[in-house]
């Protein structure tokens, strides 16, 4: 009896399961929702080749495919509450490569307090591929939508834009990155939860497929325009030091999982309060405007900036 | 601007979206739980050429995936709520494809009244991957887990044992099948929603990796023994047609989605009851004892059967 699935679960995921995952060993988790919650729901995939390099680290694998999952509950402006999680890999994949999938996300686990509830292990001929689906929760009616953004209300971003493009380009040796800052960025992204609250963001998503192509999705759902003021998009040092020429890409490239929010500017005060308690920095960046949901780019003098192709697709 | 992502998202799954989804517009679902209820959460992924074939029809691939999901509800006597889903196709994949999946999830949103809530659809360079995580609810304490078998209790099936594994081989041209209901079963499992029910099952799970290996699950979860009567476990007219060499697949086989069940002869009258209600079939065909948790398999005579491997393990 062939076994090294089972064997695979108990020995790498069950240390990983917390209440109601009945240790993985049921046909499903069973877990009562905290009373007077809203549930919030979300689930992303990351395929070996597109999500993540080959030869990237297992424990950051996993902790990028938890924490892109985190980001979108800190768009959302959610508490996480657990996960399920799917693995597929090949035959003959390396125990050590599972023993440091699970450590990886034992880390993260203890970072953002939550526990693994269920999933399933699966062979595939082909790239490694994840999916997590997250769990959180917010009080009724406090989920933070993209369709709240008012002309007049501020763009504001956390942290930096740009890193994880460049990241990218550097962990393929296409970028000098000495610090291996950068990569680093590409290959962990930091969710930005506790910044965004009910009552003072007013629309706000995770910025993954890169700043001007999300925030014309803050545009689209809100039924207003926006303005991005390229000088005031916060950059790290090391996107600042790769120079100018790279400017576009910060714009346009994704996977920064940094948070886009529409913020009135009387409710400012309490977002950069909040922030500072999440220990992250908060940036204004541009403002929304009354008009068809488009973005513009402004550069010093006001001049508009063409950036080309706007965003990711995966098709 | 490749727009492509979207597009396919609002063509084909924009339509599957029901209440909590936000019209998939969102960083994540939000969803009011149904008050005074538990949560019973499952996973499960799907790749090509491991779990269906490349030239399996992409709506029978859809309602598989969403089935198999169910089928762990059903094993929890849970009611479905609604599943996230994530697609990982190759570029180039035609529109068809997609509609044909969609329209297939269509199909079986309507019969087992459950909606889309979120997900993710991404490339990849390998083999189509699917996940799918199905929400469902039931009364607290009343999700049916894999513990609850006792000594003396029966041991029961729904439906009929072996279809799926014969299937697979019908599928794949290796067994005449001349009506086309064995590959039928391998890619259209049917989920045995409302059989399983607290206080008449003490214990359920679904029969996917073989009924032998399963029924060992439910054993080692209650700590104790089994017996299945070969000549009892009820096999449809095209299994039996297949001949007698093929009982020992049958029996250990994968891909039955069936439930097995612990039932204590006093309640059989009520599981009876709840599957005529459901319009499934139930079948004694073994026994719970007291002992190590081990399965015994007895052929006509009580002999015993001796059937080498188990059971299917991705690893």
């Amino acid at each position: 009896m062939a076994a090294g699935e089972f064997d695979l679960i108990a020995r790498y995921f069950r240390p990983l399961a917390g209440p109601g995952s009945l240790s993985l060993t049921d046909d499903a988790a069973v877990l009562a929702p905290p009373p007077g919650r809203e549930l919030v729901l979300s689930a992303d995939a990351m395929v070996e080749g597109v999500h993540f390099l080959p030869a990237d680290p297992p424990g950051l694998v996993a902790r990028k495919l938890l924490r892109t999952n985190l980001s979108d509950l800190a768009a959302m402006g959610a508490q996480p509450l657990g996960y399920l999680m799917t693995v597929s890999a090949r035959h003959g994949t390396p125990d050590a490569w599972f023993a440091g999938f699970a450590a990886g996300l034992a880390v993260d686990q203890a970072q953002f307090a939550i526990t693994l509830l269920g999933g399933d292990t699966t062979s595939t001929p082909g790239p490694v591929s994840l999916s997590l689906t997250v769990l959180g929760t917010a009080a009724p009616g406090a989920a933070i939508r993209r369709n709240g953004a008012r002309p007049g209300d501020g763009l504001w971003v956390t942290g930096t834009i740009g890193d994880g493009a460049l990241g990218l380009r550097a962990a393929q040796g296409r970028l000098p990155d000495p610090t291996g800052y950068l990569a680093g960025r590409y290959r962990l992204p930091r969710p930005r939860l506790g910044v965004a609250q009910h009552g003072v963001v007013a629309a706000a998503l995770d910025v993954s497929d890169g700043l001007v192509q999300d925030t014309g999705h803050l545009c689209r759902a809100s039924g207003c325009a926006a303005e991005i003021w390229a000088e005031a998009v916060p950059r790290s040092a090391a996107a600042r030091a790769a120079g100018a020429a790279w400017l576009p890409l910060c714009l346009t490239g994704g996977d920064d999982y940094e948070l886009a929010m529409a913020v009135p500017d009387a409710a400012a005060p309490a977002l950069r309060e909040a922030a500072a308690a999440a220990r992250v920095a908060v940036t204004q960046i541009g403002r929304f405007m009354a008009g068809p949901p488009e973005v513009v780019v402004r550069g010093p003098a006001g001049a508009l900036l063409a950036l080309g192709a706007g965003g990711w697709s995966h098709f």
